[in-house]
């Protein structure tokens, strides 16, 4: 037992129920998460009552140890990532589900419920939360509020912000700062919590929230299209979108080398796709039966697939082939054992300048090395894209400044983000320093040293001090 | 001319074009809007670019005069209130509609134009904002961003932070903060923007914005249900809710008082209605057609009709009788006309519990006075409970606290807000410290320090420095 965990247990004996405390031997047996350094403490707490989170935390502003709030370590961009001398302050026992409340269509949880603990627990009222993303399974809801998570539905709900209503979380001075407002509609001064979304454990540890529910309709059709562009993935949603009667459920386009090496790697028929295919749209709508849906998809797509020069598709005939489907776009890991140097980004554009920001971005990439290619996919809609540079190989260190400039290049000037729904964290340094903007950084370093004077949250990662 | 106004002419002369000055004399020929000292001040600014703003704003930062915003003058809480030595900051001449862009679904805005102009400017392309109130003609983007207007479209859409991407704003240093994100998705660090979004002009003049854009369909069905209660609207809302051929496009609840008050006036037949309805809810669907929504609305009416108690009911047999429909809600001045003295509130509460707090206000005030009673009516689907406080007459100002403590009490435990889309201004300070979450109102305060330490923008509105 590390001698911080022995001193912490004698300070807060009185939290000792409430107060689970690990040490590295037990980290060592646990899976850290996807980054190997989330455990570098070797200390953990693990608060079981927002009060006993409360007193940790006021516990170490007294002994200035820095504190590194981890939800379920899915984070891609480093923001978990703990070294020794801090206290890891994770949400796992804050995990209760509290309040379902299906008039006011909210639900009360805990920060460390994962989203699909969540779906599941609503999945007998016909509602469901706001957001899905493909990391379900290990996703808390306090990470997600933390990072703004954006995933598949935001196009329609919007992001993890538009999800939040209330947020209870223990601010940097150990204080619990208790805005579990219910409803929708609040005009009552500045809204405080919302520093808390997507601030990345900097401005406080989330410990409870309220969130939105919406309706959930699971009588649907999926296809797969091959499309020759973005823009023309963009009218097929349009039209689908247009129409009273059905719903859009997912629009996420692959362009090709994505889509055939994901393929690829699953054993998925490519018998249907034509060769000169540019993207593979996978689309999903519901409708007020599976009959419906499948039909106003069968006919949206005969009824635009010559002006918009569709060249293939196929609509799934059965659930079972509609997962097939979005395991395509979901289960991207093969990326890594394809290429596992792959330099990775998440940029949002508007999605008009899709088309040109790909394009631009092969030839900034062929300009380096005429060996280089990216995976892209992501959310058409909302204009979020996936991006992973291959072909680097052992070069990819030496050039990751380079490369990240390809990446990032007329992003910001179009509206868009260098960084869309994974975070900052420590990967993403250079980018918020280089391609963030200038005001809001000044800013958000100004409100860190007024609600955090000691530094003592998540310090390194978002970089608020380097100006 | 004053003798402001000629040294800012002076100093100012490089903006001269693009800032108007305007004196006392012009101001008295102008209407103050919802709140008679809205003129106070007696000078006003109208700058017609950022620059400009931004370049007035540091003139008073050096010269120590207090800053009070303006956009259409339409807040009912006094927040554009404004007295002698301070200089009125107007965004009237903010009023360009810039971008429409219907792939991204999104629209850049100048902080001055009214929501009737972005309507009218979107309405050919199939888009909408995706907010909407009764003070359409008048209210600015810009005072419902600083607001948070909430509006009759926030049960589906949120309320005006849900809507807005980008904001361009000249914060209290005078410095132009331009963060005119266009994407929904951003996760690159803590969004500094979102503290201007209801905080009522103390953290900053807003002068440009992205706000998103929805799908509108015109293809509706509008009825006015008479129910017993609040819990049977909200039957019926979810009902309709749950089709996915239909879209919800107004749920609004009028208890009795209110609808036959506002019948009466503008001379609605009230032939139709039961004599012991309790109120009568105003409900609008749209679906693929006219037809279909009609239908659909007629048949979910008759089938809940014996379950849910429904007294009687009307559907629309044209365009002009919906917009008399709505009419009966939205022109609410008849109450200052039958009741001029009458003090109004605006809370908001989880759905489920506005039976219990509609019931012990009227007991409350019964136990105050028997003569008390009050107007309700609202957006029943979220919660949201505009009040008028009737039969006071000239004991009004005596017993103002206690009808206030009367309409607040139980609104904050089970959640709820004492403003839900109104605001502070200066008309709910009590309520703020009373009744606001005092953690909430002290970080409020901290940042208001650090953003505006001389505290010059809106001074004396939301109160920070009461504490």
């Amino acid at each position: 037992m590390s001698d911080l965990i022995r001193t912490i247990r004698q300070d807060l004996n009185e939290f000792s129920a409430d107060l689970h405390l690990i040490g590295s031997d037990t980290l060592a047996r646990r899976h850290p998460g996807e980054h190997p350094d989330n455990f570098g403490a070797g200390v953990m707490a693990e608060p079981a009552t927002p009060q006993a989170a409360a007193a940790i935390v006021r516990w170490c502003v007294e002994n200035r140890v820095p504190v590194v709030p981890q939800g379920g370590r899915t984070g891609l961009v480093g923001g978990g990532v703990s070294r020794p001398g801090e206290l890891i302050l994770s949400t796992a026992r804050l995990n209760g589900i509290e309040a379902i409340d299906p008039l006011a269509r909210t639900v009360t949880v805990g920060a460390g419920v994962t989203l699909q603990a969540l779906q599941e627990a609503t999945a007998g009222t016909g509602l469901t939360p706001g957001i899905d993303l493909a990391a379900r399974g290990s996703a808390t809801i306090g990470g997600m509020i933390a990072t703004n998570a954006g995933g598949i539905l935001a196009f329609r709900n919007g992001v993890m912000r538009h999800q939040v209503l209330g947020i209870e979380a223990v601010m940097p001075d150990g204080s619990l700062f208790s805005d579990l407002t219910r409803v929708l509609k609040v005009s009552a001064g500045p809204d405080i919590k919302q520093l808390l979304i997507g601030s990345e454990g900097a401005y406080g540890f989330i410990t409870r929230a309220v969130l939105k529910l919406e309706s959930f309709n699971s009588m649907r059709a999926t296809a797969l299209v091959g499309v020759k562009d973005a823009t023309s993935a963009l009218a097929l949603i349009a039209h689908f979108r247009a129409q009273p009667a059905l719903q859009l459920e997912g629009a996420e386009l692959m362009w090709r080398r994505y889509f055939v090496d994901s393929a690829g790697e699953r054993g998925f028929d490519l018998d249907w796709l034509e060769g000169d295919t540019a993207a593979v749209l996978l689309i999903e709508v519901s409708a007020a039966s599976e009959a419906e849906a499948r039909t106003a998809l069968e006919e949206g797509l005969a009824d635009l697939w010559e002006a918009h020069e569709l060249t293939s598709g196929i609509v799934s005939a059965s659930l079972d082939q509609a997962r097939r489907f979005w395991a395509l776009r979901e289960e991207s890991d093969f990326i890594y054992r394809l290429h596992p140097a792959a330099p990775s980004y998440d940029v949002s554009l508007p999605p008009g300048a899709l088309d040109a920001y790909v394009a631009g971005l092969r030839d900034r990439l062929k300009a380096m090395d005429p060996g280089f290619d990216a995976y892209v996919y992501g959310h058409v809609a909302d204009g979020n894209l996936h991006i992973s540079v291959i072909g680097a190989g052992s070069a990819e260190a030496a050039v990751k400044e380079p490369i990240e400039d390809a990446v990032y290049t007329g992003v910001g000037e179009c509206g868009g983000s260098f960084s869309a729904e994974h975070g900052v964290g420590l990967e993403k340094h250079r980018a918020y320093l280089v391609y963030g903007n200038p005001a809001r950084r000044a800013l958000a370093g100004a409100i860190k040293a007024a609600l955090d004077p000691r530094n003592l949250f998540n310090t390194g990662k978002v970089p608020y001090r380097a100006e």
